[in-house]
């Protein structure tokens, strides 16, 4: 379903708005609707994106792919309650991605959620999630508060499925793929590399493939990962102005932390040229940029992002705002 | 500082729009400004009002009351990032009121943060921080995914303050007091009783004291608690159509969950009348309702809040938005 490509590179991206449009509709079975409910990039909060997060619509089912802080809101705004979620899909445990978790398991148990739901994540995932329902403790046991309440046991039906690079599950008649990314870089052979993966994830439905890149630098994997797929929903950082303000709003961290900092930015994310060239090389049919930042669409260093994509890919993009559905 | 009051009860609402302009203008030392963050009642979300969270600034210092689902983004919208956070007051471990601890926790350490961070709530917090803490360990320890990053211990400087019935304490020259409400109903004297309580927050800061009910039901301590307050912020619910909307959401519910989250909603929250007497009985010279739960201000039985409220009370009061300045 590769849309038009215009042969004017740099006005690709104006004929994006034909796939927001069919996809609301509901109409073609199997598409299903991807919701961009945070297209913010932690850590740093903003005042106009929520922490990273979405939601995936298909079949009568509700899926998070990523749970930044405020997921249960943002998902709130797009009709769906807590305990309606099946499936949560983390990309890597930084807490800009898994914090709205405690949100999402929390408001669950209190609105007596009865079905199951499994969380799928990197390595380590389990511990992540034990961790939480540890701290819930006190508060499941104290619950309402009422007299003589029965006990509830707020970890009934929570599940984690740890993946790893390559591995592929079947969920309610959708194919979940992952490979690991670039978003880490420990040495190869070390004792992180064997412990943390930071994955990507492919979608295949029986009507569409969509590929969400999670936080990410360049990388082979994800460029197969996403080859062919209908939509890829990538991430997109404005890097140096991103350093600028992370350096100006921490004047007195250390330089080795500062250091860390700034080869995590540069190497294990993406550029606007770096995705218009990954959309390319995958030869996706449209792209979808979250967890975006840099200058926003009334600021005047916007357009340039656009046309640095747009010069690197010719089919049609958009950056995502919180709540737009694909 | 109580306004005027005016004669025509009904009308006494109107009158309020002074209050917010007074404190945004921060011109008047030690009175601190209040933030409703988040003035939903949880644990469902709505598409119009975050999850239970306050921000309280004052002396240059930022403080959260409350920290439901989505404070790290709210209190973005605010200007504060997470990392500026100086201490955090808990009023009861139901989930809606803590879920955002989480993400204050994880984005802290993603920024590195360096200010040590206080918690204070009721018995068992320590709990809670525990197992966020004991989640946090393998984001942690990843980090930025950088080859030779030094380790960073993402307890360092974290600190919780569990509080009871009738505690004091100074923060940064601000006098803390809490009592034990009656959001929580066990019986005298069993175990449940003695492990939990739900509190309700006295701040006096040097040119105002405000008060934050929490969750409750009418409450003799509360009264007491806010005795000539100048602020009371005070949980209201339209507590049957809470009920109906429930048990309409909840069709397959057994009867005996049914029947304890009802006793819980009739029991421990305040209806409007209540409010406006709990206001009265305490001579509070004014009011802010947050934690709303009802039909909202667009909806036809909205003025009939307004008109219970000031038939029990004479003060000037208002149903707080999010992100509204006191």
């Amino acid at each position: 379903m590769r849309a038009l490509a215009s042969i004017f590179a740099a006005t690709a991206y104006l004929s994006l708005s034909a796939i927001p449009a069919t996809a609301q509709d509901g109409a073609r079975d199997g598409e299903g609707t991807w919701i961009t409910l945070g297209t913010g990039a932690g850590p740093v909060t903003s005042s106009t994106r929520s922490q990273p997060a979405n939601l995936l619509r298909f079949g009568g089912h509700d899926y998070l792919v990523d749970v930044g802080d405020g997921t249960a809101g943002q998902s709130g705004k797009a009709g769906v309650q807590t305990k309606a979620i099946d499936a949560i899909f983390i990309s890597h445990l930084h807490f800009d991605h898994t914090a709205g978790l405690t949100g999402i398991l929390g408001l669950r148990f209190q609105t007596s959620a009865g079905d199951p739901l499994t969380i799928y994540g990197p390595p380590e995932t389990q511990q992540l999630v034990d961790g939480i329902l540890a701290g819930m403790e006190p508060g499941a046991t104290a619950n309402y508060g009422v007299a003589g309440a029965a006990p509830v046991d707020h970890r009934s039906g929570i599940r984690v499925v740890e993946m790893r690079d390559g591995d592929s599950v079947d969920v309610d008649g959708m194919t979940v793929t992952v490979r690991e990314n670039s978003h880490y870089s420990f040495p190869v052979g070390s004792e992180l590399a064997a412990r943390f993966e930071s994955l990507s994830y492919r979608f295949d439905l029986p009507g569409r493939s969509i590929v969400y890149t999670g936080d990410t630098g360049p990388s082979d994997a994800v460029e197969e990962l996403a080859s062919g797929a209908d939509l890829l929903v990538v991430e997109m950082m404005d890097i140096p102005l991103t350093i600028e303000r992370m350096i100006a709003a921490n004047p007195g961290i250390p330089e080795a932390v500062s250091q860390a900092m700034q080869s995590h930015l540069s190497e294990h994310h993406l550029s606007p040229t770096q995705v218009g060239e990954l959309a390319t090389r995958a030869g996706v049919g449209s792209v979808v940029v979250t967890h975006f930042s840099g200058w926003e669409k009334n600021q005047p260093g916007h357009m340039r992002y656009l046309q640095e994509i747009a010069a690197a890919y010719d089919g049609p993009f958009l950056i995502a705002d919180d709540m737009d559905s694909f």
